[in-house]
């Protein structure tokens, strides 16, 4: 999802910034950590997780470490979050780093891209094999440090108004669909658009547009694309997983403690863990009451379609390798570490799975 | 996997225990947590995930809590670190807790169980599904407070000397596999023991067992189980997910501060999320490994192996169901938050990636 204009026009939350700090036994030399972030006050799952680390960083560090929490438009306006923070004026934001591939298309991949990783997938990439360093190298360009914090997991194809049964069903259909996956989708001839989110409903329901993505059940539940638009593809290319961040000021990250660093990890581990684990517990629920309770057809697309957007995906990958050798880099030590640690999972996680799901008649 | 006696004759580590603390600024008041692990100490994986757990909680507390960790035998038995922690001799345990179905078999459902949950259905059933307050409950039967803490990921089907191509190849077969999964096993004929670790490899080459399981590709390869039995299945029903424990006497944990317990619980999430991440980016390297350096020969079960295995698993939840009320609230609250959970995630993530891995060549 692209929250860009969205973000920019979010309405103030009511509740405004405060420090948020647990009493402290090191009042004195507490820190502040001002954070800005892309998501509206109060924005089910995604700004609702961000407010949960702002609250939980004074907690685990017994107030050593304050934060101050600013929505999106609170403080500067959700797609303002980077300068805001390399210029060191702000010291952290909450954001989906696909969201700066203008600066360098790099940043996808410290989120998300099509036929990419799933997040348990992408969080051994960025942990265990390689892609922490990487995502460092970028973020030192811009003189940034970014953890992962924050996932949606895999998102749902999204909503049409007709079922897509080819290849040639995607010509000539705009769609709101942004970033790398809307260029897959461009590649196959649909007509792609980039709308903020509070303005989709109203085209979708006007006709300008014919089918859009957001996120999965729970967040897509209270949009009401259902009324326009009531096949739902509940499995798509474009973000299978990945992750959010945490983006720090890297000369400000490197003047803390060890134990304050540790103290933001352990934090941000423990919320991006925490916002796919909520969101799995809550799309089952809220698919079946897309279900039962406004008429939406689920649907997946079939194998011709899927392997269209494989071949179009191809030629995304090599348009960004272009870019520059950093980008090559990073995608192909990606791509072979997805090859890797996905290979195994298929194997053993993946089977598995399809097994169990067979036999309970799960789908 | 079973290490019962394995830990229980584990040598001692050279390192021994010692108080782990990072420079306190609450150095007078800082409280000790003893740990007792049912872990050799260094143990690949495992081990090494509890050591690194309790190297964190100091450092993330500033040494406001400081640690001080035992592996197997280096205080008490690995076994019974379950006494030791529920009477207060010590105040936390790291274990599987399915060693404990002795005492109560719904334990079972807090580690993993046959065609059970994954490890990220698990950890959405733990934080936002009831599951986190049905171990509590179990739990309060025993005086012990337990949280998620490490998790091994789907485990491997296991090492065989033949290839079993249909139900009737289990007619017999003398098979090191512990737990539900071993149930399930015995069910379908075959000869189930529970070896400690350390005395898999000898049976195996002795032929006293013609087959085991222990973990995945990373931890097995160690075990050179392929010396025997060459045929390595990648996916299995036993132990598909679930987590592990920290576990600790309910009384202290009630005792500590909002900031103590904080601390712990990212501390134990954080832990919780890395060792399966961890495991995910080396097990496919493993893998590769074992097939091109010890000509291991990757396998699948067929259909009517996985039938016939989920038959039997049905047998084996009802025999569960009916030990007490506590437990047939336990399974069935687990079985149907798991049908939720896992339904979404075969609509979106295991439908995205079974394409991505088709397109890919991944299996």
């Amino acid at each position: 999802m692209d929250r860009r204009k969205f973000l920019r026009t979010a309405a103030v939350g009511t509740a405004g910034a405060a420090a948020l700090a647990a009493p402290a036994v090191n009042a004195q030399s507490a820190k502040t950590i001002t954070i800005v972030s892309t998501w509206p006050r109060d924005f089910p799952g995604l700004g609702l997780s961000a407010q949960r680390l702002a609250e939980r960083i004074p907690i685990v560090s017994n107030g050593a470490l304050r934060t101050e929490y600013f929505a999106a438009g609170e403080r500067v306006g959700a797609f303002d979050v980077f300068d805001e923070v390399a210029s060191g004026n702000s010291q952290a934001y909450i954001a989906a780093d696909y969201y700066w591939t203008g600066k360098h298309p790099a940043w996808a991949y410290f989120t998300s891209v099509p036929f990419g990783m799933t997040t348990p997938e992408w969080n051994a990439w960025i942990k265990f094999a390689g892609g922490q360093e990487l995502w460092d190298k970028l973020g030192a360009e811009f003189g940034l440090k970014a953890l992962p914090c924050g996932a949606t997991g895999a998102q749902a194809g999204g909503w049409f108004n007709k079922e897509i049964n080819s290849p040639d069903d995607l010509q000539g259909l705009k769609m709101r669909i942004p970033g790398l996956g809307g260029n897959v989708m461009s590649k196959l001839g649909a007509s792609t658009v980039s709308l903020p989110g509070s303005q989709i409903y109203e085209n979708l329901v006007s006709g300008a547009i014919e089918a859009t993505e957001w996120v999965g059940p729970y967040n897509d539940y209270f949009m009401k694309f259902y009324e326009a638009a009531s096949y739902y593809y509940t499995a798509g290319m474009h973000e299978p997983g990945g992750g959010l961040a945490f983006g720090m000021n890297k000369s400000w990250w490197e003047s803390l403690s060890e134990y304050e660093q540790a103290v933001i990890t352990a934090c941000c581990y423990e919320e991006h863990a925490a916002q796919p684990e909520e969101a799995s517990a809550l799309n089952g629920e809220y698919l079946q009451r897309l279900i039962d309770d406004h008429g939406v057809q689920a649907r997946q697309f079939n194998d011709d379609v899927w392997d269209a957007f494989g071949m179009a995906a191809e030629e995304v990958f090599e348009e960004t390798r272009d870019h520059s050798p950093l980008a090559a880099e990073i995608n192909d030590q990606y791509q072979e570490k997805l090859r890797e640690i996905a290979g195994w999972r298929a194997a053993a996680e993946v089977t598995y799975s399809n097994q169990r799901n067979r036999i309970f008649g799960l789908s």
